[in-house]
């Protein structure tokens, strides 16, 4: 396992599926996703997180939750509305956002056993 | 709608969610990667990607799909065959890869009536 990989969770389990294009100004962005990780980690049902922005800004952070309470929870925070909103009022040029019920998950170790196999 | 998100398909449909750290040399990987996004936006049921990769060659590409169906066949077409196993041997330094099914979904322009509702 590489670090920075979110581990694998056993099915089933929720994936929020988050992408999302900054504004080329966004001050004060990278200090509250710092602290948003930091506290979506010391939630109830967080199972971990992946995330990548590329050169231009466009990001997908997927972050794994034991089950749709815990992401509602996740969401109601309030320190994470709040940034939520300032999310969509100064940092975010536009965003989409997915929730979707994680059935199977596997890793490059399982490349042999699996390629090949039907099933999707 | 700002160019480059995939569109907001109508849930329930399917989330190919794959994390991957490239190997600090990866000869021939930007052809292939752009040859199976071709190919897969060909594919019966393909709704569409998003994809970030930062500049340490972490990334995510999230793919859409309208059923397990379409997922089977995309992983079953011959060309992405081939592609999958160059990744495993010689592009990819770890990937996880997760099946979800996406149960809801919105964008940043839902923000106002969304905000504070429950519900996850």
């Amino acid at each position: 396992m590489t670090a920075g990989f979110a581990p694998l969770a056993t099915p089933p389990y929720i994936a929020v599926i988050f992408a999302a294009q900054l504004k080329q100004d966004a001050p004060g962005y990278a200090a509250m996703a710092d602290h948003m990780v930091a506290l979506a980690q010391a939630q109830t049902g967080y199972l971990g997180h992946d995330s990548a922005r590329d050169a231009d800004g466009f990001g997908i952070t997927v972050s794994y939750w034991r089950d749709l309470d815990a992401v509602a929870s996740w969401r109601r925070n309030a320190e994470h509305l709040m940034a939520q909103k300032l999310g969509h009022d100064r940092w975010y040029e536009h965003y989409t956002l997915r929730v979707a019920e994680v059935t199977r998950s596997y890793d490059s170790h399982d490349f042999d056993a699996r390629i090949g196999k039907d099933g999707g």
